[in-house]
């Protein structure tokens, strides 16, 4: 039995799927450090949080990184979208000629041996709002010609950050 | 004599006109937290150092507050300079009706007691980069018709936010 620490109950019913024991999900409101990198923040928390819970544990952060815009918003893409909304992130980075845009996954597992992590990518593009699916950043990140707003949960899980990071995660679960 | 953790040496020089007692400066890298409150990551970052070194200490954390944009760059200014520059920030701005923001310094101070905060603000507007003083977003914040970039480094101590919450420690600690 594997503990995923999150607030998003979508989110461990999603991770059971990539994964080869059952998620238990804890709702833990570990704190995120500042960092401009993915691997950092997950890393910390996934240590905060098996030292407060004393069992295995991992967490995962995500984020969309813009090339033009040297890879913001990233790991602040939360924030960023809370404060400024997709239409102004989407302003910004159409007066840019690169309109190329990476979504990445950061998943940490703690136990007793130290931290591992696991990464999934996803390139895109930035583009106007299109669809009504998915959430956050979804409208504005188009991979082969489709946003990931107009993808089924399906044709998205597929292909998404989270998922590749889970897949790496369940292969080194297996393989240990 | 007073500690303050900060890897930037002019501000510990700085620090030393409004307080009572000589400041050392402490260069000790502690984590920042992700947080909407400077309140937050300051504090957590005053209790991170104390722990860490053993004598009671201060950190200060600012921000520039843009009202129309909901407080961005807000706890994330540096990282948002880094990464998109002032000119995007300022074009972001200059879409909003609403041109008035905020620069706060919150200054954390912890000992055996636990942690006190002090705060400072200075209102002023967005406007199109002048002056060439200063750091940061300083070109872009107008306050009573000149950019922090185009005043002295006395004229800005004079009305900064960072003057006025290194004040408020001091007469705390005149008082105490």
């Amino acid at each position: 039995m594997l503990r995923f620490v999150t607030s998003n109950a979508g989110k461990a019913r999603e991770a059971s799927q990539y994964l080869p024991e059952a998620v238990e999900r804890v709702d833990y409101d570990y704190p995120e450090i500042q960092s401009d990198s993915l691997e950092a923040i997950a890393t910390a928390g996934a240590r905060d949080a098996y030292r407060e819970i004393g069992e295995p544990v991992f967490v995962d952060d995500s984020g969309l990184f813009i090339d033009a815009l040297g890879g913001f918003p990233g790991p602040y893409s939360s924030y960023v979208d809370e404060k400024l909304g997709i239409e102004r992130v989407q302003a910004l980075a159409a007066r840019e000629e690169n309109d190329r845009a990476r979504f990445r996954t950061v998943v940490a597992y703690a136990d007793d041996d130290g931290v591992e992590t696991f990464e999934g990518t996803v390139r895109g593009r930035i583009v106007a709002p299109r669809g009504s699916g998915g959430f956050g950043y979804d409208p504005i990140f188009e991979h082969r010609g489709q946003t990931f707003a107009e993808m089924s949960p399906e044709e998205k899980n597929a292909v998404s950050h989270r998922g590749r990071a889970l897949a790496a995660f369940g292969d080194w679960l297996a393989e240990r």
